[in-house]
């Protein structure tokens, strides 16, 4: 995937900061793809980089316009479309997460067009995927799970993998959403799959490879979460992980989007287990990232040892704090380095 | 939906009768609009209708061919394509629960427009549909779930509905695969749904309605199987049943096309429960739907005897011996009529 570099990031008017995800997730990761923002009026999320007009962006070298928001079920709100179609005029390409395609909506393909511009797609894939078999592949698996969605498991998923190759450790990230293949180049957004192919797109995500390589699999949705529960199941069931860690984000009180609780860490340990042996019998849980950004050092600090003591299990905030206690654990665990 | 009737039944070369089960499903429900079957060399499946040319089966008055065989993935074969575009060349219309749509096929195309033809693509849906919510909604759902792919959940929400209508309750059977949606002549097949929306579908499916009507939810895949639990489980989430049948075949070895082993029917009904509660704190088992049709009726009639006793619930062969005992438990446990 070839999309050309730096990225002017489009916020929308989306109501809160984790609806403008994709966004902190291309810069957080790759800062250096990142030139400024372009926000609608009353839009509630903002990066750390500066406002940007359209005419301001391009003239400083902008080459494509990143939507850098999705809402629930992935849909491209009308009063964004002007933005787009105008970005497009003044030159450049769009790369977008949604469920229906840039190029569906006339007044962009019609902009595309003209202006000889790229619509990336990132939810689409040319690959065909077979239904999963279910069957043991080689190679090592970890997958990133939560009891909530947008709770930290693509972050947690990014920090794991580097801290397994900061020690030498064979791995790869492998993206399931579209921040994630914007920030790897690669992967399937896994919620926008067909669902009888969900675990066969699992299993193509994560191949079988050699015996000392670790695919680290970004986690989508959670088994607990009453609109996306299938693809978070289809997910564990295709990736067969070894080893899982639980994200969780303590200030929440319902699930996102619906009025369904937060289950327990131990719930989301338990049913992962439960559920993940019917393809990997020996799936263990390795640790817990906890998501401190809404709290204080010392409270983060606190919580963090707390829970970590409640599961036995090395728990941290890999973004605050490193990953350092979960891989010291699995490298113990699986007896690696 | 309006599909020109009568039906010639397409089998294909299909190595089982399982893989035929559309052709079944459609002749057991609604005989009336079909008239014969065509095969190709080495067609393991074979139904109660005569086998026909296409002239033969155009000259007795048939209007569309029906493909009546799915593997898994519903892919279509290249060396059926000759006999469906044929088939176009001598006037019938298609209709195919593929995961392709028959009009991309370009030779399919083609003859269609050229013979001025219809083509049916049952896995289809206009619709869209929104993420799921969750929320209890008014009225009474029962779904059946199965200890394995293909054991009779179409067959026993089909039975069911019949036995409450029987009963003057107020009922819908909800299609949600291709066959049901050809029998039924309305439905979505969930499994062609993108994962993100599957419990949404679901929920769309069997809205609410008034407090004494029961949707009947034909179910799909199973919870245990590694290929297509995810599809289970949305569908499960999305219909938040008040009561679910078990349905199982008792003479299967391992899941359908992987090598994982089936489930205890027990097992099945802790699961479906456990994950059931998310959506509907009061779901429960009403009964057990075992599909005799490899047993003699002796040796049928005691295990389903067995069976119902080991787990204190009413157990029939739906489609063998009627639904009586799952109607009387059900009007029992719900206070009906």
């Amino acid at each position: 995937m070839s999309i050309s570099k730096p990225y002017l990031l489009f916020l929308g008017d989306v109501k809160d900061e984790l609806a403008a995800k994709t966004a902190h997730g291309v810069l957080d990761w790759r800062p250096e793809w990142c030139l400024g923002q372009i926000t609608l009026p009353g839009c509630k999320a903002h990066t750390t980089l500066s406002e940007m007009s359209l005419t301001d962006a391009t003239e400083a070298g902008a080459k494509t316009m990143v939507i850098g928001c999705v809402n629930a079920g992935g849909v491209l709100p009308d009063h964004w479309i002007e933005t787009i179609v105008d970005a497009l005029n003044h030159g450049l390409d769009i790369a977008a997460g949604l469920h229906i395609e840039l190029g569906s909506i006339p007044a962009i393909a019609e902009a595309a067009a003209k202006n000889n511009r790229k619509l990336h797609d990132l939810r689409f894939t040319d690959l065909t995927f077979p239904t999963g078999k279910g069957d043991k592949r080689s190679g090592k698996r970890l997958l990133t799970v939560g009891t909530d969605c947008s709770v930290g498991k693509k972050y947690s998923a990014l920090a794991l993998q580097k801290g397994l190759a900061d020690r030498n450790i064979s791995s790869d990230f492998c993206a399931t959403g579209q921040t994630g293949i914007l920030i790897a180049e690669r992967g399937v957004a896994i919620d926008s799959v067909v669902s009888d192919f969900i675990s066969g797109a699992a299993e193509h995500i994560s191949p079988a490879t050699k015996d000392d390589h670790w695919d680290v699999i970004e986690g989508q949705g959670a088994l607990h979460h009453p609109s996306f529960a299938s693809v978070s199941l289809g997910l564990l069931h295709g990736s067969q992980p070894d080893a899982f860690v639980v994200c969780h984000e303590p200030t929440r009180s319902t699930m996102r989007g619906v009025s369904a609780p937060i289950p327990s860490i131990q719930d989301v340990i338990d049913l992962t287990i439960q559920l993940g042996r019917l393809t990997n019998p020996d799936i263990r849980c390795v640790g817990l990232a906890i998501n401190t950004m809404m709290l204080s050092e010392n409270h983060a600090k606190n919580l963090i040892e707390e829970l970590g003591e409640a599961h036995k299990l090395p728990a941290t905030d890999p973004v605050r704090f490193g990953t350092d206690p979960i891989i010291d654990h699995i490298c113990a665990e699986f007896k690696l380095v």
